[in-house]
């Protein structure tokens, strides 16, 4: 029996509300969202936790919880003083290990005055934030990026806000399909997503997905510059990782004849989209996301072309998905019907489950 | 004792939170918002249910649940496809019988993929929407109303969203003695509400409420019409019924010398003025409305100023109403004090009161 | 053992939900909200309790609870008739002692048909309102002010809404030390005020505390004014009391080359600022407030810019004190840190949590 097609409810596929991987790096923003000047002090939410988040006159960027431990000021309406910041409510003042450095009025500075702070990675123009154990927060497990200022690729940027769980947007990027749907006035034009035969591979923390989709015409937002009997090959290798990250490497080649294995046609177009979701909290989600072709590739417009495709598609997802969400938390028992193409959502959300659950057993054990 | 003077609480008078009666027709709306463009995908919330309504290439109108039983996308983002409906999250398709019919990416299609349909008929320009057992739907229990293509009437139609419960509708609509307050700027212009003797005819599902005022002056909103001195005879033949439809023959007379049964003075103005409240859930309704006189009474100009006095008292009950279900939310226990004017509102209360204790007594009883 | 160091948390800061000292004076207001005009019926709320106030004929205010006894509808959307107010729903009316003195439709008033009313004074342009027992409102509790049309002193007046719960607002003015931090922008330019030498006195309903602070630089507001080296004595002299009443009498000196005791520079400006914080509810404040010299010490344009320096301090505080109080709701057990200077509004929270276990035990003795 196909466990995909059985019926289920909201509740478990969104089964623990606040309940987020710790051990994990989360996306925190673009890099120049942190900047050297005065005013970037710069609140964030990451999985339920309120944080402040500043770069250091050395470059480096400081991430500690948004709350002043005296009496819960918020630290992002504080003052950048050389690597220190200070809380603008009563002064208290504490370094970028979130110790305590100066208590205005008293000289005593108990050693439990102090902050959390997270572990922070910059990398490919993305800054990331370990919301886990500090001594588990291995850069290794930060996804491969193309960041917008590498020489090799001519990337656009850009951020959108979804209020939606982030395990439906797990479901949105792991099934393609709804491209044929969703996106059947930007990334669609072929209903050719529906039987890709996908090959997806587990791993520890992620699943890497692959697929040809061959003698299709051009998406939507592409047919204008075609005749219309032109047909492509086109290459999907997605890299997904928790939380909720989607790298594709996306390319576009003239049909070749061949129906196994890599075309044969010209490489027209060489693209990477790297896109991170951070979920806020249960009910809304930061999605950060760029897209670009190689500059070997890239023909003057393209870039702002595909960016633009971009847009309008990110913007379709958010209207459904919000739909859906609202949806679902309207009636959260009420049953779910499963489809075959609902494999590939499961799978990653399986591998979710198992490391929710190996923290939840850990953290029981102690 | 008359028990409308008893002293209960908001409890009493709004008992059961999310308590609508399901056998009965609900207005949905005016035929014009259910068009044949591709658009015209409609959504609605009646009785609690998010649904979906659109019209079918025949002209017949569908209504089913808002909800795609896959992962509960909004079908209401969906797209028609001859008389089906498509989800566009990831393609599945359904006919007006609320079947799935296609599966995108898969052979089979289990019987249960299947979406709830309710009743619909289309009368006299409303669409009205079954809210229970369809073998139920008795079109003879939609109430009689006058649409706006009656070549009879001249009627201009209408619509606004209060934020309250039906059953406070309910309560304003059965005690036209608020047309002398809560309207003083509008309909009124006489206390001759506050004394009226009205006669309230009870029904199985509804009651109809019949009187005059004699020789009053006109409402306000046309006392600029007529000298000072000139007096009229009122009629108001009211005909109320389940959720909460107001049907309302209104006629102005001459002012008569008889004291009872119908003026002796000229008929003036023969109206009628159809109202339906359709509460969306227990916080608030949607209330469409009409009001136009009769060809043969109508006069140029006459409808419009109908409308606009139609329109301002509309509001006029909307503030006063949403300040009241404001006071009530926040106090649920406080006493409510009952006077006589409570008479009518209880006699349509009670009948709904039965309705729904019937309804609850037939699903225990399954 | 400083017992302002020991850790708590924001439950114990905030203790009960939706608890207020009722016995006591809460400001409704400026004087001139509360006009003779046809409009004027205000609706405020004060503590938890929905209020209407209007002025009679002969000048004396009316505060009622704001919702008629019938069927909740909201009195301050009735109309002023004389020194009654009658419901403009159905028509009820009510005298200024809230005894209901006509139900239209019918001659029996039964003697439990009434409002609350609650007592009222008017003092130095505030109105203020008994929230208690009337037998125990005792204008002598009434704080001492100065009203803005005393002749003696050239006031303005101003109002701001905070979403704040009131023992926030208590926090922050009882602690000027935030004067350095939360205002350096405005009030600030010393960091004097943290190590200000501060004298509270205790009272039954309130603190009292005296400072100095001396050869200091004016606050920045005022800096432009003034030569970089010219220093001041500033002498501040609070009054607080309950609910949240803060009135200072701040008085500016040329320097002065004491150490003790009243400066023996110059007097240069002699000011009061009045301000009354009342309660809505447990989340938001309505804060009147006012700032001016005396006439003797006053210059063309000194009124003025007194008034828009306390306009952007009192947004400072607004920007801090409502993502203080986001923070604290959002994570009511995390652990507070105290500090020295949690002195002061540890004082006069005790005092009010000292008055709200006396009225919890007469309210049980009852």
């Amino acid at each position: 029996m196909d466990s995909s097609l059985g019926a289920d409810s909201a509740r478990q596929v969104l089964p623990q509300k606040d309940s987020f991987v710790r051990n994990a790096w989360y996306c925190a923003g673009w890099d120049y969202d942190f900047s050297q000047a005065k005013g970037a002090v710069v609140a964030r939410k990451i999985a339920g936790e309120r944080l402040v988040l500043y770069r250091k006159p050395d470059g480096g960027v400081v991430a500690m919880e948004d709350r002043c431990p005296h009496r819960h000021a918020a630290m992002s309406l504080g003052r950048k003083e050389g690597d220190s910041l200070r809380c603008m409510y009563h002064g208290l003042k504490f370094g970028p290990d979130g110790r305590c450095t100066e208590i205005p009025g008293q000289a005593a500075i108990p050693d439990r005055v102090a902050i959390r702070v997270f572990p922070v990675v910059e990398r490919d123009n993305w800054i990331w934030v370990w919301m886990g154990a500090p001594d588990k927060a291995d850069p290794e497990l930060i996804p491969f990026s193309i960041g917008y200022r590498d020489p090799g690729w001519n990337m656009r940027t850009s951020h959108i806000h979804v209020e939606t769980n982030h395990r439906l947007e797990i479901a949105n990027l792991m099934d393609l399909s709804h491209l044929a749907w969703a996106h059947h006035g930007s990334f669609g034009g072929t209903d050719a997503y529906v039987h890709a035969p996908i090959e997806h591979r587990l791993g520890e923390r992620g699943v890497t997905s692959e697929f040809w989709l061959r003698s299709v015409p051009p998406p939507v937002f592409a047919q204008h510059l075609f005749p219309p009997e032109m047909l492509f090959d086109l290459h999907f290798d997605v890299r997904f990782s928790v939380p909720c990250n989607f790298m594709l490497h996306f390319e576009v080649f003239a049909a070749g004849a061949g129906k196994e294995g890599p075309s044969d046609g010209q490489l027209l177009l060489d693209t990477w989209t790297c896109q991170a979701v951070t979920p806020r909290d249960s009910d809304s989600v930061d999605y950060y996301y760029s897209w670009g072709p190689s500059r070997a590739t890239d023909s003057p417009g393209m870039t702002d072309m595909l960016h633009e495709a971009n847009e309008r598609a990110f913007h379709e997802d958010k209207v459904v998905l919000e739909a859906q969400y609202r949806n679902i938390r309207e009636k959260p028992d009420a049953p779910f019907v499963g489809i075959k193409h609902d494999a590939g959502p499961s799978k990653m959300l399986r591998i979710l489950d198992r490391l929710l659950a190996e923290e939840a057993a850990a953290a029981a054990a102690v």
